[in-house]
């Protein structure tokens, strides 16, 4: 006993101290009314100073844990109890999980999909590269902002976000063309909070929900996870097909439906203007709300100007636009937001305080000075030509080593790649793992089994120029002999 | 046009100027093709820069909105199309509204409680005085740890948690004597992100829940969201009625049950060691989980040492443990922790990826670093110095006041005080309003309409001393005047 303390460095060691004897109390290796060693044996035992051994006894005497006996020493408290050493209590957790719960682990690609292992080269994250991440002018904002105001950062904030962000956010928004009249916005925990929130806030009425097909995993999990029936509009080289959609609508009412206008996820593609205004068009005939999910829209590398649907629909309200900058600067700050109609904003307000009182208000305040500070266009002008060069090289490597393919995506951190329909994918891919070159099979993003067999997406914005060269011509000679 | 640009200092002045021509575009003011003002004109018109109007130009070029003609000048892009001024597209949101997001509203006390206005003195807040909050310990945790991995910091972490801190809070918890075996950790956005997530990943058998009543007006709220039947079991001195709660539990089964052992909210109590191992063995007996928040166990000002409830169930697996320091330390960082069986942790993991895919890194890092460079005890031990202060000048101010009500309360934020059975608090709380004085009316905190008419809630940790004697003074006289 004593002698077997074993120090660490991310603590003090009076701390330290402190806990060991805590510990001994908690465990029944020091019982009550027990005496305690004198503060020199202490320190002779654990070979620490004795004065680090006072200040722990100060700590233990302060927390109700040891008395002191003047000219005696110090005992044990009389109120510690050990615990009972077993006790029978065994829950059968299995037993008690509710259907949501066990979707959500069955739905979970981190646990269930293909991830990437270490020293692979890895085409399956569509995460910004922390390499371009301009931490001085982070460093800056944190302390601009904390000498500012600190103390109301650190305390607690509003559920509808900390208002100079959300008023930064209505200003950006309204410089994308958007008409904010009748709006209101709502900050979250990225974008996936607000989708969750959105989902949870709409009235079920046929339960059904449209979206394109393919579409972002993640997505079509939370969908799911909410109990709505998908259906699956294909995707063209320019948008959704139109008269699919049509079909589709004509034939059975909707409760909303979830699209990405721009770099879509997976296939890169960005809605035409005339598909973008019959979409709008089309929804309010049938007067289907629309999720749109704007989480691309920064990196554009060619092809003309985009704003987002929202912005096409003036004054309607019949668009919920879903914005993040994890794509674009930091996905370690949990934040994005809501921009919907104000009483729609009313309810997901109270949602939000229900369930996590608000967005830290820390990421909030940092990510505000960071903007304000005029870093962002800095930064993503300086990001857009890093990513822009990749992608350009990603290109060139996909035509040269798999010439037979068809190749979208015209921003954003990824490209979709579509094999003649012979090819699988899902066997590349293990093929490839072999080699050391890991992807996302396409497959992942259909909406029905059997669909996108001859696709993959691959994630270019955390592989290095070799590896991107590398990785590919190894898909390409493997493609090769497969077929 | 151009001269009613107003500046603000929170941007950079060629941004301010690049969103003033964006916005004029897509608002129609400058149409498809028209020529630009010369950078020399507009600085002029403007009273800018020309170097700030030349920069504004090249990002405006960069976005595609506008393109150079050589010798000739700037003109806007052919793709720019103002949208419809107006469109008929008009969603009746209010009818798209689900039940959940109904319940949320009404249930949401910051829309329909009284709050406290700017001025008055008011007992209603639990918050930590940030006037305690050691700043200069917060940065310095900041640029520790941004400078040791800044990059992983800012990028995607993981569902479960950031491992340091996982690990920090494990032995923390083992220092409180709690038996990890079996068991694992959740991060999570506070307290009530944790609590959702738990209710939410529990299977409805009965639907029925137990809780002590009064207890938490958060938890009630969420147990309702979640659809759960609530049966309360009434507070003595000491902890939880043992015989009220052994009958409930005979007959009828519960899915669970939601206990605040110490520094219970809103009274203050601590339940007994005896009753502790009691209530043990009677959810054990019966088979029902116990949800434990244990939010304000570090706030000890008398009696002695407690520990949590999940430490006295040694190896059992029957508590799930929800930890936070938002009432000890920062609740502006949103987190807090699940300490269960494993096999429950992993369902959970699951169900957080889902709804926000993680904590805040930044929160979480931050927090680690300032518990690890030792600042915690030391601000505990000030900040607990200092509430106890303010608890024993309640208390004082209560017993000189308030003489005919009883006060129960040995740690926290607060006090809770219970007037003889003909006083109405809620009239009280009216009359005081007008003098400019405002608590929480205790009825806020009970199951049934009609329960804890005659109590208050008194939030003490933000008030000033003086305002601490003049509010309860008001509050006795105000009292003496209406009974």
């Amino acid at each position: 006993m004593y002698s077997d303390l074993q120090l660490t460095e991310d603590r003090p060691v009076y701390i330290q101290v402190k806990d060991y004897m805590k510990r001994l109390m908690l465990k029944g290796g020091l019982q009550a009314k027990q005496k305690l060693p004198s503060t020199r044996e202490l320190s002779t035992l654990m070979k620490v100073s004795r004065s680090t051994v006072l200040l722990a006894y100060a700590e233990l005497e302060e927390e109700g844990l040891i008395y002191a006996v003047k000219g005696k020493g110090n005992y044990v408290s009389s109120t510690i109890e050990a615990p009972e050493p077993t006790t029978g209590w065994q829950l059968n957790w299995n037993n008690r999980i509710s259907d949501y719960a066990i979707q959500a682990e069955q739905y979970d690609l981190m646990k269930h999909g293909s991830g990437a292992e270490r020293g692979e080269i890895s085409f399956t994250s569509i995460a910004p590269d922390e390499k371009l991440f301009d931490l001085h002018n982070v460093k800056r904002a944190f302390l601009d902002r904390m000498s500012l105001e600190g103390e109301v950062l650190l305390n607690y904030g509003y559920a509808q976000g900390y208002r100079p962000l959300m008023n930064y956010l209505l200003r950006y928004m309204e410089n994308k063309g958007v008409d904010l009249s009748g709006k209101d916005i709502l900050i979250t925990n990225g974008f996936t909070e607000a989708f969750d929130l959105v989902l949870g806030a709409l009235r079920k009425q046929s339960g059904k929900a449209l979206c394109e097909n393919p579409t972002h995993h993640t997505a079509i999990k939370n969908l799911k996870l909410h109990e709505f029936q998908l259906t699956g509009v294909d995707m063209e080289p320019d948008g959704l097909n139109l008269q699919q959609l049509e079909r589709e609508l004509a034939a059975s009412p909707y409760d909303l439906a979830y699209l990405v206008p721009s770099y879509h996820n997976p296939t890169g593609t960005v809605t035409s203007p005339a598909k973008r205004a019959e979409i709008i068009r089309l929804m309010n005939q049938y007067e289907v709300p629309i999720i749109e999910d704007g989480f691309n829209e920064e990196l554009r590398y060619s092809g003309s100007h985009v704003s987002p649907l929202i912005a096409s629909a003036g004054k309607g309200n019949g668009l919920v636009y879903l914005g993040s900058f994890s794509k674009v600067l930091f996905p370690g700050l949990r934040v994005g937001w809501v921009i919907a109609d104000a009483a729609l904003i009313d309810y997901l307000e109270s949602m939000k305080r229900a369930r996590s009182i608000h967005t830290s208000t820390l990421d909030q305040s940092l990510l505000y000075q960071y903007l304000s500070n005029g870093n962002f266009e800095k930064y993503l002008k300086r990001a857009r030509t890093e990513y822009k060069r990749k992608y350009e090289l990603v290109v060139r490597c996909l035509r040269k080593h798999l010439p037979m393919c068809q190749i979208s995506g015209e921003g954003g951190l990824h490209l979709f790649v579509q094999f003649p329909p012979e090819y699988r994918t899902r066997e590349l891919l293990a093929a490839c793992k072999v080699k050391g070159v890991t992807f996302t099979p396409g497959d992942t993003f259909y909406l029905e089994q059997g669909q996108g067999l001859n696709t993959m997406r691959l994630g270019f914005s955390r592989v290095s120029d070799e590896n991107i060269r590398k990785g590919i011509r190894i898909i390409g000679e493997t493609a090769a002999q497969m077929n």
